[in-house]
């Protein structure tokens, strides 16, 4: 089985069309593996639905314990990108004897056929299957093990360090 | 670098508004690597544009033929579900040293989003990157050796043999 | 109120991914009213769900049959477009004093974003508020008068007659 | 024909995937109305992109000039929501004797499937073919006059006042 958690980042967000800006509803993650028409058994579940900018030391602690304790060796942790690697680094240093994936999107899932989302997601599911335990971020179509990435905030991209 | 070859199914037909069929034009698969944001070398072909229940063993013999001469030793053949099972019958037979992926779409992505086209790209880009050098095909979510699984025609998923 | 009539048509088909072929399930007309965020008093009602080509005298005589009896004097049916003038015509010929506009679609609205059906919903809503009794066609932007239309075949739009 | 005024509004605003916010790139307007199959002779004009918080008097000045001076007396106008009523205001006051229609969307159109916009311009095309002269508002399905209209912040619906 595979064990999804599920941390907000702009993957989950949705437009309030009151005030025109973003915020968090419920996760798509359901539906996307339900229209992916995903035959593998996966479990999601929401721990947070957090901006990634947001996301406190005690926030992490909660996404460790998670991980920690879940009984499936093989995790994805949907997150925001900005803070990804922090919080890869937070799992790594817990030494947590499992392949844990964090993925997410530059382009919320609710704003259609402009969003990676979707790609980034079929993507995950399959390096979580094939990669050693580790941590690993997933976006742009490559699995970066978590200490040798970091994002490059003026194209989105992320990149090796 | 990745190899792409495109020979049409499902996921890159297009819906007829005067005739209310589908039918091909051009192959969504650039702008879905775009959308995805990958940063990986990706090399998209066209071979031919064909429903998998049309294609012949001349057909196949095509498909064949550019895996056997390209470069790139990781090659993607996005391919209609029908026959997927036989092409990669054909591409086992030759016994090319390459990691091949066989992938398609139940529902066009030109229908937004409903397909699970982008998803399984997205999967596919993943397994042709980890996978030994064989013949897969990947859908559901799922990596499968060729000689191990069949469609089932009445749920449209791909299962174990 | 304005009454709204389900007859079937493109507007509503669904993609089967089991057969690649279309089919009816339930009407989006609900959802799109909702997204539309109409609000208007409308009833949405389904008559039935057929493929225009499909649609037999006795058919017609029930949707002219529900256009008699309701009570609004504005209705609104949704209607495939190979057979639109026919119906039309059976609806004129039954002499109701009641603004009656048909509208449909060329691209199913659940295709996502290549579908004319919402903008088409869009324009039939605002005709049928404002034109004198009479049946009329809203496809393209225009509302025809019934007896002044036709749809080409080949260009699938509608025309002066 | 019919002269199409674009000033911006949250129906041509865009998702930066690198600050997360919205901004605008080029309008939309001309593939809405091919979309849509619209066989009615429109010219669209961008005269500005501006969310509608930050129209100035400057702003409504250029919008009542480009009315008054344009050879069609059929116009709409796409809108921000939030000062729709107050340029409204502004082009009544200018006694141009021609049918203007202001409309908009709370919903970016970029954002595929969950964006009203799609559906009001086809609200807006047919209004604007069928009322006198004078200025209206088209949103939720409805054509207000425009000193009859209010905006409902909390809302988010234009209603009678």
């Amino acid at each position: 089985m595979i064990q999804v958690f599920v941390t907000g980042g702009t993957f989950d967000k949705e437009y309030n069309f009151i005030t025109g800006e973003l915020y968090f509803e419920d996760t798509h993650l359901k539906e996307m593996f339900e229209r992916g028409r995903c035959s593998l058994d996966v479990d999601v579940k929401t721990l947070m639905m957090l901006d990634s900018l947001e996301m406190t030391d005690a926030d992490r602690g909660i996404i460790v314990h998670n991980c920690v304790r879940c009984d499936d060796d093989k995790i994805i942790i949907t997150h925001g990108t900005d803070t990804m690697v922090e919080t890869a680094k937070a799992l790594a240093n817990a030494g947590i004897q499992k392949t844990i994936v964090l993925t997410g999107a530059m382009v919320p899932y609710a704003f259609g056929t402009s969003s990676d989302g979707f790609f980034n997601l079929g993507s995950a599911l399959a390096f979580v299957q094939t990669r050693e335990p580790g941590v690993y971020i997933v976006m742009n179509g490559r699995c970066f093990p978590w200490d040798k990435v970091r994002k490059n905030r003026s194209t989105g991209f992320f990149e090796d360090l």
